[in-house]
């Protein structure tokens, strides 16, 4: 048979990116291509005795259908959390809990976006969140990125000329990929723009508990007085991915719809990770958790940025991220970022070229991002030499 | 803010049965209009030793990322099981573990249907699919019921006059609402038709292995020669729901739309749940565990129906199911159905009004759906009991 596809997924064609992306998870491969948070951080001894004693005393609670909304305690308890803590959430706001953040992107979308609508995103930005935007058949614009943040003035520009722009979306602290970290000036001028034009900002905050450097910054969410901002947390990067536990604070109308989409989709997160997050926060030092994590990755970023300054120093230049998984390499103009990536490869060392992450992948860029958290110790040492040797080749 | 919504959700309007659907697990009532698996059917005390087992000796890969298409090892013997036992997937085919069957009806609809498509739907039929067909913008064209399923004649016709139409979404075995198994004679014809006019039959069976009665029919899937059967399976119904964990069968260029429409969705189903259900088919006896739960369930519905015969027999017909978890109760025409769920409601009976799965829910129907696998046997007692006296009320 000859099967006709939806317009949303037709247009997806191969690419040399993702021909490269294959290999990114490959075994035998330096994984500098991988997103994982690190294996350490995770809390398994906690994570099994919580699980044990769920699974021992009220087994139904974990295996039984919930509701679309979420495990009641754990949004009565997040939203505690998030509003004492982060200053986030206000009365009209609501909570959804989510399968994972990724979730929170496709169902915003869902709820907000006709095909043909424009989003405004980071240009660079995470490809998940770029790639469910395009399979909702969005347009993509892209401001480009300065060293604080979106060029604002940029932003100004696309949003009159994008009239049907509906929302806007940022990863303010360290962005995948480019680990930037938006100032606290460029989030008021953001959250004063975006109110302006009546447009809707999309919050991604995956890594706010990981901040390894610098000072905290408050979330645009937390100026939010008039019901324009969504924020996407997750509990993938402080607790563990594989549960798909995540959530988005939202005023209660789009949260209304939002929740409508979701019982669509899944019918509910799957409820062990959900009664595993209320318990790690509320029956364990989840403060201290995320103070070690921050000291494990503080110690794995140092590590590679080390290397990187000792083999590839003054040759490639790359970001010193506050936080977050990424650090973002960026070539002289006068090496071929695809060929520079092909080479690596050759040689065992998967890196994720940087038009992964543009609004076309034929955007011109002469960057790539590599990962810190996933390779071992050993790994990023022989990864960052052969960085090196490589760039001995291409530059110079 | 004025919020402005995406057509797919904007259309969705409130209805006088979402009015009584709001009470359907409220505490307090009779849960006669749930749905839920019996929760002594779930195998709690080994579902416990497994995750205790993995939780232990191998934390990571239950808490890490993993890959969108699903667990390989639970692919893998997925795929022998259910070739073996059930004669389903051919070497086309594919396995895609989704977050639940609910999300196979999403990502099927996503990958295959721009809106304003035609899907033909049994009417009535499960109100969880016919919203996600909706929530994608789809037109819903039903198809009469009759006692051995599907009214093939009208079926005919709808595809002649729906030439839009991308799949026939089809229950085979104890269709939810209404009980009814479809014979092997219109599978057989049902596959002939779709085949003879290019449309893809989406099968859905999620009750399949909890017949307690009657005779194992073939899976329309497993005539599948031609690639035009999307099957839907999961183990909501016979290990536990709440861990999400469902699966598609269906050719690899279809699998493969599905998985880019996945990966922006959710990334990957919770991976805890799909170690359990590897674990669970692999290591311990999974038959002897199904059939201890057609007992159960063939136990609950034998009671239930014992009960009706006794409190509204001659007066309300309903159906003797083969399976599934639900009994289809039919009211004589002088009875207006609403009316009579709203009296129920007054007696904190809950039961869900047949229009909740019908296309429109504006169709007439003199139909409600009861379950038999949540309420306790008191509860069963009291609900029937009630439906009895009501029926004294309404039925002269």
């Amino acid at each position: 048979m000859n099967y006709s596809f939806a317009q949303r997924v037709s247009s997806l064609k191969p690419s040399a990116i993702r021909e490269i992306l294959k290999f990114t998870s490959a075994p035998g491969y330096i994984p500098f291509a991988a997103g994982n948070p690190s294996p350490e951080a995770f809390p398994t001894t906690i994570i099994s005795e919580i699980s044990n004693n769920i699974l021992t005393n009220r087994p139904i609670d974990a295996l039984q259908y919930s509701i679309t909304e979420g495990y009641a305690p754990l949004r009565d308890h997040l939203t505690n959390y998030m509003k004492t803590k982060h200053d986030i959430g206000r009365d009209f706001d609501q909570i959804l809990i989510c399968s994972g953040a990724q979730q929170v992107m496709n169902l915003a979308t869902m709820a907000l976006c006709d095909p043909g609508d424009v989003i405004i995103c980071e240009n660079p930005s995470f490809i998940g969140s770029l790639n469910a935007f395009r399979c909702m058949e969005q347009k993509l614009v892209g401001v480009d990125m300065e060293e604080d943040g979106m060029n604002l003035e940029m932003l100004e520009k696309c949003i009159k000329e994008n009239p049907s722009c509906k929302f806007i979306y940022t990863i303010p602290n360290f962005q995948n990929p480019s680990g930037i970290t938006m100032s606290l000036e460029k989030r008021k001028k953001l959250y004063r723009l975006a109110k302006e034009n009546n447009i809707l900002i999309l919050e991604d905050n995956p890594y706010g508990d990981i901040r390894i450097g610098g000072e905290n910054l408050p979330s645009i969410k937390s100026f939010d007085q008039d019901g324009i901002v969504i924020y996407a947390g997750t509990f993938s990067k402080v607790l563990a991915p594989g549960i798909r536990v995540g959530y988005a604070i939202a005023p209660r109308q789009i949260i209304s719809k939002m929740v409508v989409c979701k019982q669509t989709s899944d019918v509910h997160t799957n409820i062990w990770g959900q009664l595993l997050c209320h318990e790690f926060m509320t029956k364990y030092d989840y403060e201290a958790h995320l103070e070690n994590n921050r000291n494990i990755y503080r110690e794995k970023a140092n590590h590679m940025l080390d290397l990187l300054d000792k083999y590839i120093g003054g040759r490639i230049s790359f970001t010193r991220p506050e936080g977050g998984l990424f650090i973002w390499c960026t070539l002289p103009d006068s090496v071929d970022m695809l060929d520079f990536c092909k080479a690596l490869l050759d040689k065992k060392v998967a890196v994720v070229p940087g038009n992964a992450f543009t609004m076309k992948d034929t955007d011109k860029t002469q960057s790539f991002r590599i990962n810190f958290s996933t390779p071992t110790n050993e790994q990023l040492e022989l990864g960052c030499k052969i960085l090196g040797e490589t760039a001995d080749i291409f530059i110079k």
